[in-house]
């Protein structure tokens, strides 16, 4: 393993799209949503225990779970959790990590992926971030991964991408543009094209060259930064970090900087990636009966019931008949019925909750 | 109040179909199934405060609900509690109750209820119960009491009556046949006659008249209560009833006495009454929201349900979108969600858990 290799693991999200299951104070990162006894934060730092060193590990998330995540990663060192004053997009917390790993290491290259989602395959993981790696030891070179698409899903973004005529490797292409969640006739022009690969979410890149990109078009967010740069990673570093994160931008990196960098390459990849972004997603991963029911809860006994997602605490006991196609979960005492066509809505019936002080 | 009157209140019940609010443990009669703030048992004692003296209420229960019914009835000594040692059908619980009455007072008239009942209207029951009372006087004649039905249901038991010339009282009726559960072509003609009321399962006789009846036509029955006849309301009845009560027959009142006495009367009544027999029926009295759903439960939200029967503790939140004619309970953690039509099935599954050992 190259010492000068970092994994930043991005864990602030709140998850709302999961409730109950995911709430503000225990988000879906911290839960074992597939019910295999680790969390999806837990899976996703092993996963990269063939590829990046134990100690370059970090997890940026919200102060709010700087608890969690030391509970649930008994392995890390306090120091391994960037914690976020407040809530922003991923620009800032990616350019909190740059900044600091820079300084302890000017030549790292930093894998910056998701603390809640999927992959199968590792070994197939493990090879694609090599490659991605060696990419990113180029110059200025940005790096993304871009996954097989199976569906013309529009809850995804699209990379569009071309031959690469500097790189020998197959995975290798050069990004010729990035697309936002499209409409569905539009994804399905991109999944007969070919040259349509889903946005991952998982970036590779060197410090530096994440860094320059962050100066060259976000220079507010590279101004905040640079401000606090002697204070990173010292004793001053907590209170410095709340004096400029809230003036931080709210941009997201694709938003913020690959849409608009000239060096972009993206590493094909198909390693059974999910983002479990919905409870569809999560249901394609469960283990299915009979009736296509994928069931966690070893209470849960269903009749006359097919095509449901359930998931609930594995002493609760329900007799659940004559449903199809629904969402039925429970957590910490919360129960959610719906439809499953219909989840889009969860996150506005929690809004609701809030409206009428049900929820905080 | 004359001293001679008593209440019977049979209370042993398992009430099944309503789990799983209902459970062995905890059945229904011993439940605020209404959420009224009062137990069905504490609202049918209460029923009979204008009718009978509180000291002549009796409650015939298993013997594993003596703390159940002494907690939730703490106005009760402890001997106006009998305890079954086995459970039998009503045939023997009467008997017990019929024999202990008569040694205590020769002259009772004992009116037997059913402990899960709801009335709505309590001056037409008073009313009633004091027509019924008088009927009972006369020698050997068995009363009940029968319900205008509203709906052909094949849930119930009908009586046919005939006019009675011996009496002057519009709602006092000779019965003529006794009819189970019939099916629903039958139901209706039932209805459409107007010679059929149901069957309430509310009697009314002297302790000499149902003794004497039991003497003639459920023999066994009454030779085993003759056998213990000294010991009863002494420091040895307990003791006997373990002997003989397993012996009892597993017999109805209705089979093993009404069916082939003969005098019987029907008091004809309309006073608001329901079994609660199902959760149909316990719809039909819960407070319906703008989309009919009956909710009992602070903090259950619906969204896009109707016709859906809810029950589930208060502090339970739930959000259900999407369900119409469904049964959602949730008890002592157990949740069933169930097809309205097919609420009949929710015993099979009951069955179901315990042969697969995930209930007792």
């Amino acid at each position: 393993m190259n010492k000068n290799t970092y994994a930043v693991i991005m864990a602030g999200g709140i998850g709302s799209r999961f409730w109950p299951m995911s709430t503000a104070e225990h988000p879906k990162q911290f839960l074992d949503i597939l019910g295999t006894g680790k969390t999806l934060i837990q899976q996703t730092v092993e996963r990269f225990k063939k590829t990046v060193p134990a100690e370059n590990i970090l997890i940026v998330t919200n102060v709010q779970y700087k608890g969690l995540v030391l509970e649930q990663l008994p392995q890390l060192k306090e120091e391994q959790v960037l914690c976020e004053p407040a809530r922003r997009n991923t620009a800032p917390c990616i350019a909190y990590a740059a900044y600091k790993i820079k300084k302890e290491n000017p030549d790292a290259i930093m894998v910056v992926a998701p603390s809640d989602h999927l992959i199968l395959d590792q070994a197939e993981f493990d090879r694609i971030i090599e490659i991605a790696l060696k990419e990113a030891e180029q110059e200025q070179q940005l790096v993304t991964l871009g996954i097989k698409p199976s569906r013309p899903d529009t809850g995804y973004g699209y990379i569009q991408f071309v031959d690469d005529a500097t790189s020998a490797i197959a995975e290798v292409k050069k990004v010729k543009t990035f697309t936002e969640k499209p409409i569905l006739s539009i994804a399905k022009e991109f999944l007969a094209s070919g040259d349509f690969y889903w946005n991952s979410g998982i970036f590779i890149w060197s410090a530096k060259s994440i860094i320059s990109e962050i100066e060259n078009q976000i220079s507010d967010l590279a101004a905040l930064f640079e401000e606090v740069y002697d204070s990173l990673s010292t004793e001053n570093e907590a209170a410095k970090m709340a004096n400029i994160y809230v003036q931080c931008p709210n941009i997201s990196i694709d938003f913020g900087v690959m849409e608009k960098a000239k060096k972009v390459k993206v590493v094909l990849a198909d390693f059974g990636w999910s983002d479990l972004g919905t409870w569809g997603s999560l249901y394609t991963h469960l283990n299915q009966d009979e009736h296509k029911n994928g069931i966690i809860g070893k209470k849960a006994f269903l009749y006359e019931s097919s095509n449901c997602v359930v998931n609930l605490p594995n002493d609760k006991l329900a007799v659940i008949q004559g449903l199809n196609d629904y969402i039925i979960v429970e957590s910490e005492g919360v129960l959610l019925i719906c439809k499953k066509e219909d989840e889009q809505k969860i996150k506005q019936y929690l809004t609701d909750l809030k409206t009428r002080k049900i929820l905080h």
